[in-house]
């Protein structure tokens, strides 16, 4: 358990969409986010079947394996396992982390909550780290519940995994969300859909860096 | 494998997609099945979350343990390792059979199939069972290939393992497709939205039974 989680990187955590990406590869997205500072990678594909996201995920995995980073698959653990991806992210709705930690035991498994009390649940069934969320308005993900920055707040002083920010982060508010206890930093459209991913990445992450080299000082 | 292979039963296969249902439960129209005479299940759920359909398999997966028939679960490896179901059936499109296998070494995974020459890959991959259809129209699936009743016999000519005959099977082609050599009939909307589940099941099972007869005196 200790060791799951001491391995789980901080900072900037780019989720990857194929359908908010901008037309490159998805593996070249993630060697780019991950040039500009991505620490950690997901993939999330709601579209396509798993037999064809198996060779997304794969090259992938090869890509984020070789810079150290874990890659995340958002909700199927099946594809997960197929491509010994790192681990998984699940919503409230998806498979619950109780029993995704017993089909991983090993893997990084992360949980969409939107309030203290599924923080607590989720870090109770086993989960790694909880993402709050979404924070600001976004177009990436539909379906999503409203939370505000003292949720996010509330959270990070309620559990002792790290917590992710999500939904609708830019250049403009990452600094409140950091402000607000944010251990990861996860963004979608603001990486993926960027003109110069690695550009866009190497902006949100610098300013992650600064942050904490301000608090760290 | 022997054993895999041995514990696979031959006859009536209810596929339960509960978009075909007609408003019982999923687990009701299982019970029903089975005592109509269904000797293998499969939960075939496109549309909701996981998290949803896990309470689902779960109920199904007690009554076919009660009944000593084996739940096979429509694409989803994960939902059939969380239920603790006893296969997986996949699609061409859905994660390969060679995976799968190596995911869940003792299931027992089933693979649509439209040809011999994909009949013999999944047989090749660890495949227990294939299927072959879509024989005869049906509203049941979208997006599905045709096939016909000189696919399916070619097909149990080609490969070890049972075959299975799907597709818009009902009272009046049954016949036509067992004496093609169909080891187990699929069948969806002739059972799952039929007024009487177990009447139409009955229906079916007596004429695999008869026809079985037949072929053994």
């Amino acid at each position: 358990m200790k060791d799951r989680i001491a391995s789980l990187p901080r900072g900037l955590y780019v989720i990857i969409d194929p359908e908010v990406a901008a037309g490159l590869p998805e593996e070249e997205i993630a060697r780019q986010a991950i040039e500009g500072g991505a620490r950690l990678v997901q993939l999330r594909d709601k579209q396509r079947e798993k037999g064809l996201q198996l060779a997304v995920a794969r090259r992938l995995k090869e890509v984020c394996a070789q810079a150290g980073v874990p890659l995340i698959i958002n909700d199927h653990l099946d594809l997960a396992l197929a491509a010994e991806a790192d681990g998984v992210h699940v919503g409230q709705k998806d498979l619950p982390v109780s029993v995704v930690r017993r089909l991983m035991p090993e893997g990084i498994i992360g949980c969409s909550t939107n309030n203290v009390e599924e923080a607590l649940r989720a870090q109770a069934d086993g989960a790694s780290y909880v993402s709050v969320g979404r924070l600001f308005p976004t177009d990436s993900k539909a379906d999503t519940r409203p939370a505000t920055l003292e949720t996010l707040r509330a959270v990070k002083e309620a559990v002792r995994i790290p917590v992710a920010a999500i939904g609708g982060i830019n250049e403009e508010n990452i600094d409140a969300v950091l402000a607000a206890g944010a251990d990861l930093v996860a963004v979608i459209g603001a990486v993926v859909a960027a003109p110069d991913v690695r550009e866009a990445a190497r902006r949100l992450a610098d300013r992650i860096n600064e942050h904490w080299g301000r608090v760290a000082s």
